[in-house]
């Protein structure tokens, strides 16, 4: 269940994808538009950016999730249609329809993203061209998955895909992921944008259920730079086509449970899928972070102790967004005293003898006070790329866990570079 | 009324200043003990970290304000005592007794400030000679003056002085002011001190009021790297003598209004004297962004339009802390999409189309369209190192002011250096 690379890459049944390049970007050799399509009407569900600066695609795919009777989304890198006004929200409503007509389907159930620089309008001839193109490519292969996961991305440096599988009540259930990344670099905000399908059987509330649960912990347990993109989004298709692999499935996927919403309590999608869907957006997650533009090092950050994981998240988000953190972490320094203050300038009710520092396994800081350790050999432990930060407190149950990178002189570099 | 250079620096009736080198600093030739007094017994009011794990000196000293019968603060830089435990309490209450002893007054009337390394335990033999040697170097001059504040350095490169001085009913009153910055570097926090001495007469409780007005609007409104340091502390002293020059003034101020507290409201200190307070802390305030390590461009964000200031404080804050911004800002980027979407997430309740920028006076973004620019002469402009962010809103008439700095690959590299 490790995350694979596109050769072992397996896709979900009756579920197609596409890359292909229009010319979007500056290099016309480069895959700027992807689709992906389920064969018969699925269930979709999205979360999206908190943005109140959201691109024009945020606002249609918003409008359209939860529904039952989705077919695709498109996406196109280059260009995120932001700050584009009614002419932005125009032209990807009519991105959808240009696919719809294709697929023979409304325009409602096909969801648009886009990403890149923001303030200007589409090409729309580009595009015209670029998407009969993309569906008359759509293929079930694995080589297919890959070339849109491709054409999504903007400045990362590879491709970001994770599948995993399992037997569910003797049936062989699939979760694939694909992800662009919070490559922050020219006038591109850091925008991460990722899309999972499976061929389970999901009802609209359920999937939404799944998703928020599953996001909680990976996509929103990431930090890079905290600056909250116009565009961000994830996206999760569920076709049911592993119950009746090979017929076309009801279009509506059997089996939905607790879709009535009689209680405030979100459905539960069974222990097993929520694991699967889970591990695909940690599995990505921790791949941007890994790509983030000039990081260095991995970093992962542990809180446990606290009273409520929000107490847990908000130490663990400031530890992930000091400046001064993440510059000692690019330089190796295992300079504890940076991690400890942050942590008490969280906002959360502690005391300075209520925190314990571990990094990479050794003691630094053990209830208030510095320990004595091998700073050399921290540092170098620290050299590897890989960090992690566990802070303890005694203060109750809850933990979280985030992954964040270094800041370096090349992310600096990259995000000053005069692009505008 | 502007800033001065130390040689025309003006000194308050009746306060003494000295700094000294006693061996803190590795360089033995760097000055690193301060100390300033009264003359006679007066009023002190202070501000410090909301940072839980803060240094003793800023447990000692909070514990000692306000009050009515002060001497004098002791201050040591290149060693900050946080993160020490009851032997670093021990060892800033041992520095201000030892002060009190050659002052012939009671320890409590003694202020403490350190700042430096954190996790080290104070030197006491070195401290022990300094401090009598710098009392013996008290004087009333500029020049003595300009040494406790360069003895106040750490990785600042220039001391930061400022004066005002009005005649307030028919007495000239002087506030003096001297600072150490948010320079960030090596295993120190990026911790600002700040010590304002006059010759106005105020009672405890005015002269916390006073002091709490003035470092709302300066030393909280600026942002290096967010990062709230163990040690931040900002002290008034206020002795009275300008009513009394010639003669040693009561030991409580004269002329104290307000101070029963009847009422929920503040004092109220006469309005020219709070501008003048004011003045003093936004001057050293702008100082330490000006010096702030690696910064090359001094940028002032003003946002007005909001319901409340809260609402415009909320922003200018995200604004001031996105490193995206602060990168584009530093390569002359005049990235008006950075500074729009850092709006739409600072939390507050707006819409798009509320939003208007402009930036070094040229209009980018109007509510919440992109304004055709010349943006080869707004970079142009950026270069000067001047940079003034302006954002509008039309949904009421609070605003505020921030300062803060770019982020450079030299701020990184700095803070990269393996120092622990």
């Amino acid at each position: 269940m490790s995350s694979t690379t596109p050769t072992e890459f397996a896709l979900p049944h009756a579920f197609q994808a596409a890359g292909v390049a229009c010319g979007i970007k500056s290099d016309p050799a480069k895959l700027d538009l992807a689709v992906f399509v389920s064969d018969v009407p699925c269930t979709v569900a999205g979360v999206f950016t908190q943005n109140i600066v959201c691109g024009a695609p945020v606002q249609v795919s918003r409008s359209r999730v939860p529904r039952a009777s989705a077919r695709a989304v498109v996406i196109n890198s280059g260009n995120a249609n932001a700050c584009t006004g009614q002419r932005g929200l125009d032209d990807a409503r009519w991105m959808t329809a240009e696919v719809a007509d294709r697929l023979g389907c409304s325009a409602d159930d096909v969801l648009v993203c886009s990403t890149g620089v923001i303030g200007h309008f589409l090409p729309r001839e580009k595009l015209a061209a670029g998407i009969p193109r993309a569906v008359d490519d759509l293929a079930s292969t694995p080589e297919a998955f890959a070339r849109a996961a491709r054409a999504m991305m903007t400045t990362d440096t590879v491709p970001k895909l994770a599948v995993r599988q399992a037997d569910l009540d003797g049936t062989r259930i699939t979760v694939s992921g694909a992800a662009k990344g919070a490559a922050m670099i020219g006038p591109n905000m850091a925008t991460m944008l990722a899309v999972l399908v499976t061929d389970a059987a999901l009802s609209p509330s359920e999937a939404d259920a799944a998703l928020r649960h599953a996001v909680d912990a990976s996509f929103n347990s990431i930090r890079v730079e905290g600056h909250t993109s116009t565009s961000d989004t994830v996206l999760l298709f569920a076709n049911g086509a592993a119950l009746r692999p090979e017929s076309a499935p009801a279009a509506r996927p059997v089996a939905s449970r607790g879709d009535a919403r009689a209680s405030d309590q979100p459905p539960l999608v069974p222990p097993p899928l929520q694991q699967l869907i889970s591990d695909v957006c940690a599995d990505l997650a921790r791949q941007i972070v890994r790509d983030a533009e000039g990081a260095g090092h991995f970093v992962t950050i542990d809180v446990r102790g606290l009273r409520t994981r929000q107490e847990a998240r908000r130490i663990a988000k400031v530890v992930a967004d000091s400046a001064l953190v993440k510059t000692a972490i690019a330089g190796n320094d295992p300079n504890w005293g940076r991690i400890v203050s942050a942590a008490g300038y969280a906002g959360v009710d502690l005391r300075e003898t209520d925190i314990t520092l571990r990094l990479n396994g050794s003691l630094l800081f053990e209830t208030g006070s510095p320990v004595a350790h091998d700073a050399a050999a921290v540092s170098q432990s620290m050299a590897t790329g890989e960090v992690h930060v566990e802070l303890d407190f005694p203060l109750g149950d809850a933990f979280t866990r985030f992954w964040t990178s270094d800041l370096t002189t090349e992310y600096v570099r990259l995000n000053s570079e005069y692009t505008t």
